[in-house]
């Protein structure tokens, strides 16, 4: 009822997003895609406007009592709550920890927030809360405040969990999309879509998931010796909801320049190729929880490749692209025998619930 | 399925709640009275363990980057989400505005995270979105990061809202359970029971619905004007969930001290206790949701009661009671007529889903 928004005519109380196109909410608005992208653009961004939300990054940079911080927060809603390599809780403890490095900070601290469903078997939830606290120990994090909710009976689903982060910021360190400049090589860190495809092919009941495992794991160690390489990487992006394909789009879009992927050069197995192939889904807009994208000085993209090469969540790392000027927010890719294509934001929701 | 946890013996897979009693997850757990501090108690705590969260307070207060911070999460379900006097997306803000003014600290920055039911309508999400970022604007805060997930139709309820927040300590200031002493003094900053009895009244349909309101606001100006008056505050805390006599029994409880309330000086509106007489409520588990108790040395409680009746959050002010050497743990009240009960943490849930 906001009682604020009835007296006062400048709330503008029209939605902005086009209603007769979307009524409601659809899954894609939580995709990862162009629906979730417009989600932000037209409705978070304008309403809640400042500058550390506008830079539509993993997470905000924030200075406060002499400290330089980021901050991030993220839902994990992901469905099933186990499945190959994971559960819920440790991807609510690697996603978060992956957001605030990719801010380029230090993880430190997490929340937890539990939403329960009423009738979630008390074992299923010790089972997830160990899982986090390992992944928490492994981080070197610390869960220091929480809260638990619970709805009733087919009104949730078993387990939603946020995590939000603190992390202190490196010194000398700015990492944002609009510093990406033409002639920057883009950097992947391993395999693509092997969280999404393991998730998938659980649900589906698909006769190879044994062979299948997400790849959820904490990238600060990575980004530490990224760092411990060199301190000036333009960019760096996890590519989870929505694939490297959505993840570059983004970047392209804030810098406001054009990429162009080389497909030989980005790594993928051979069963989760397989996989999508029988699934008919691109590996590029797949899901992923353990790689990241970086975005640095073609003079310094050997070095920084091989500091990536050498730990262990890295070693199939590879220069996968470069940026452009031509063609500013569009990623095009060359492919294995030659031709170009566009690889755009896709607009509808390829996998649904994937973290 | 947690790698980890097939593999190490020492992961303590056996849950530590009393299976046998509680299989599964029941709506009390999120209710903020005994079940709620069982499974904080014995599953949170031991398995996350560290100093910040055994504190058990609104928030962490933590020491980063030569900054002192405290850090709190809140997850809101509350059904329904519009109710008078407020709505889903207001509640969000002010609740995490709120759990931080109760550890010390200047509310500064949240982070807001949605997980929508598919076919939410799209309207309704921008109404809740506007409402928060006014009671953003109001409480002085910037939503700084966020995050939205899609469930399924019939996997959620329509909205549900995370706020994560950060706020700066104020120099010199400890605000904890345990530093409550016998002979304090145990302010109360208003009425009790009024956002409870709103949304319930609206829930379930009853006819002096139109009377009641949400007493949802943000508190920190309140404390404010109380540091002010004294820095000497030695316990804060907002009595949300299972409502003052939760509040007062987990400090009671943390601090090893008991404490007697007299029901004579505990405000409550002519309109709301009739309700709660109706729903056969006691007004004492009710949530609220702009109020304050405030544990504070005996000598100061004048000064600082005067200072919470100048502000228009705090103009019922009153001491309702006192901090007391005996019956440790243990709340004890007066009633109007002169005999003592004893004020229990409730084990079932009075009202689920309350925010």
């Amino acid at each position: 009822m906001g009682k604020q928004l009835e007296t006062d005519p400048s709330a503008g109380f029209s939605c902005p997003l086009p209603i007769e196109q979307y009524p409601t909410v659809l899954l894609a608005h939580g995709g990862g895609g162009r629906l979730s992208h417009q989600l932000v653009q037209k409705m978070f961004l304008p309403r809640f406007d400042n500058p550390h939300l506008a830079r539509l990054h993993d997470g905000a940079i924030l200075d406060t009592g002499g400290a330089r911080l980021a901050f991030s927060t993220d839902s994990y809603v992901v469905n099933p709550i186990f499945f190959p390599g994971g559960d819920i809780g440790e991807l609510a403890v690697n996603g978060t920890v992956n957001d605030l490095a990719m801010c380029g900070a230090r993880a430190q601290f997490l929340s937890a927030a539990f939403i329960l469903e009423e009738g979630l078997p008390m074992e299923v939830l010790w089972k997830i809360v160990v899982s986090m606290q390992e992944a928490a120990s492994r981080a070197g994090v610390t869960v220091v405040t929480g809260d638990t909710k619970v709805v009733d009976r087919g009104k949730g689903d078993k387990i939603f969990i946020n995590t939000s982060g603190i992390g202190l910021m490196r010194d000398g360190v700015t990492i944002d999309p609009s510093n990406a400049q033409p002639g920057d090589a883009i950097l992947l860190s391993g395999t693509i879509a092997d969280h999404g495809i393991a998730v998938l092919s659980l649900r589906e009941g698909l006769e190879f998931r044994t062979r299948l495992a997400s790849d959820t794991a904490p990238l600060n160690g990575l980004v530490d010796a990224m760092f411990a390489a060199s301190t000036e990487i333009h960019v760096m992006r996890d590519p989870t909801r929505g694939g490297v394909a959505s993840a570059l789009n983004e970047i392209a879009g804030a810098a406001r320049l054009g990429m162009v992927l080389e497909e030989s050069r980005i790594p993928v197995r051979e069963e989760v190729r397989g996989a999508c192939e029988f699934l008919g889904l691109d590996p590029l807009y797949v899901a992923n929880e353990g790689k990241l994208l970086a975005i640095v000085p073609r003079p310094l993209a050997e070095r920084i490749l091989l500091a990536m090469r050498a730990h262990p969540l890295g070693k199939d790392a590879a220069v996968v692209g470069e940026v452009v000027q031509d063609h500013p927010g569009v990623v095009l890719m060359r492919s294995t025998i030659g031709g170009m294509r566009v690889v755009d934001m896709l607009s509808g929701e390829q996998l649904p619930r994937i973290c």
